[in-house]
């Protein structure tokens, strides 16, 4: 037995959270710089209570709002540059997945000069700007992970800075900030949370305790497929899956994902899928692709979600997705090609070719 | 849902593992305090692998090796001195709680003048040399908790120190080293993780994630029950335990101890009873009480132990100790008055007056 466990982030996920633990934010410092996007944080009410409970706490802030969508170097860079001129002395970053790992990049850069060949590399000195993250969708994980996922124009994909200063010192969980999302966006970040702690469990760094956290995850989200089919997401299904994403996030923490997220990123960087999307579609196949050498760990998987078989976990995901897009076979060689090189598919318990992952790209939008 | 998880110190539970992390020493400095008792530790072969680690590693080395069992203030302060006075800049403790549980002190006391009536109660700065904690029993989870506990002559008790600078930096955790223990040991130390997993499951603070990993370490000690009482603990046994009691550990981290650690301390105390004995004797009488309030709660815990009913957890546990000892009445009347005033007795969710106290002793000893 081997077991790995390291978590430096204090989790507080609780209803109201950032009103009862307001004072927590003292001691990060007496300035702030909050990040996030341009309307969801607005919207959710969650920017509000943010600056609610740094104002009664004697913190001022600045807001640096313009995170994009899967966010690119520039931006980060452009965030970075704004909390030097606002002496941030910490960090809050509030959103999904990309305007937190936007904000994870942001701290980062505000306290080293790293030229773009080494952002996702390093070596990286002890220099960083606390954070503190608040998940807004049920999906990324990222206020409990060392990592940031930029988009990498030279890599044509996603890359991840990987460095366990990026650890949030916090993470604050409130599942009422998810209650207004679109049905869509609460699938495809669903998925995204499966997506890793099933990942997670195929993964050659998996270990007891992320395997104990990861089937807690996915039973939590598979309990609630028919309140994700049916558009019935109430207080209860959400509470469910901040809890499982946020745990999801502790598995990848510790495991990495695998192919799945290898392959996603292609049809998220060329054709603007949607990330939890990209790796729910693939999902099955990379599952039917690894049963043939590991048919005792699929079984237990598909014990875990109450399903027969692959087939039956196709099924349920084609439904909740609907119609796929449109892919060529030429695009899947090329993603293939490049997903091969992606340092994640050495974590994979089976390790596909890139003849597999052709195939599992074909069997997918089939 | 509220889930609060904060466990700072890094886990690495493996085969060798001290060998095979010895690079990671270096991080904390050029010079090493090593705190353990007298015999053990070069029994188990710990402290030779502890001490070839840090001289590959080029790190010197001074060996406080004077620990005693329920150490006291004077102990700790004698070890605190010893640190200063060897420049150490970190240290490792060896050992079952109580060299661990000194090594904190001692670290503490170490960077901070604290009189005596300020030791269990702070304010503390944050100063503390960082520790590194080698576990050779498997009961107590010390490794993976901000807690320290002393003999307290003053209350006369065992009283915590209990703050987040107390967790380990790191946690080294090797079976190996508990495969020369003593059966009475073996069975000890891990009734006290039971205790730790299942007070952890019916404290107040308990929370999904603290009981995901309290059940876990239920069903890897009680598997073991056989192996208990046959005195079959083979490598397989050993592991199971080792990892059952730090998960416990961590458990209680959060959730604190209940009622039957506050009416353990007693036994030890005045009748040297060894503290995974004491809580063990007592354990079934708190689930018998508890149960009239939270039958549910207690089928649960039963249900994952395989076990009938409370009586059927008396038996177990009558078998793995043996005779009890000769305790009057009269000394259980004194002992509730003390038992009652302890700070964990308010954790229980089913709250014990001074007479249920009374009463679960004389039933644990009848």
């Amino acid at each position: 037995m081997s077991v790995h466990f390291f978590l430096p982030t204090r989790v507080l996920l609780d209803e109201d959270c950032v009103r009862k633990n307001a004072s927590l934010f003292k001691e990060f410092g007496t300035k702030a710089l909050i990040v996030t996007g341009k309307h969801s944080a607005r919207a959710n009410g969650s920017l509000q209570d943010v600056t609610d409970a740094l104002t009664a706490q004697g913190i001022g802030f600045a807001i640096f709002d313009k995170v994009e969508t899967n966010p690119t170097i520039a931006n980060v860079r452009e965030g970075a540059a704004f909390a030097k001129q606002n002496n941030a002395d910490f960090v809050i970053g509030i959103g999904g997945g990309s305007p937190m790992d936007a904000s994870k990049a942001i701290a980062l850069l505000a306290c080293q000069n790293l030229p773009d060949q080494m952002l996702f590399t390093g070596p990286y000195t002890q220099q960083i700007l606390p954070l503190i993250l608040l998940p807004t969708t049920a999906g990324t994980g990222s206020e409990v992970t060392q990592y940031s996922i930029l988009t990498n124009d030279l890599a044509q994909s996603k890359t991840s800075i990987a460095t366990p200063l990026l650890f949030p010192k916090l993470a604050l969980i409130d599942a009422k900030y998810t209650s207004g999302l679109p049905l869509r966006t609460t699938i495809n970040t669903a998925i995204d949370a499966l997506s890793h702690a099933i990942e997670g469990m195929l993964s050659t760094k998996a270990n007891a305790i992320t395997n104990l956290l990861a089937e807690e995850s996915i039973r939590k989200i598979v309990r609630n497929f028919s309140n994700l089919l049916n558009g019935t997401t109430d207080a209860s299904c959400r509470a469910d899956l901040i809890y499982a994403s946020t745990l999801a996030g502790i598995v990848i923490a510790h495991t990495g994902t695998t192919a799945v997220h290898c392959m996603g990123y292609s049809l998220t960087y060329f054709h603007h899928i949607d990330h939890g999307r990209a790796n729910g579609l693939l999902l099955a196949s990379f599952l039917a692709f690894a049963e043939k050498q590991q048919p005792e760990a699929i079984r237990h998987l598909l014990n875990i979600m109450g399903l027969e078989d692959t087939a039956a976990f196709r099924d349920v995901l084609n439904r909740l997705f609907g119609e796929k897009e449109k892919i060529t076979n030429e695009e899947f060689q090329k993603f293939s090609g490049l997903a091969i090189h992606a340092k994640n598919i050495a974590n994979c318990t089976t390790v596909p070719s890139q003849d597999d992952l052709y195939n599992m790209y074909v069997q997918s939008f089939s």
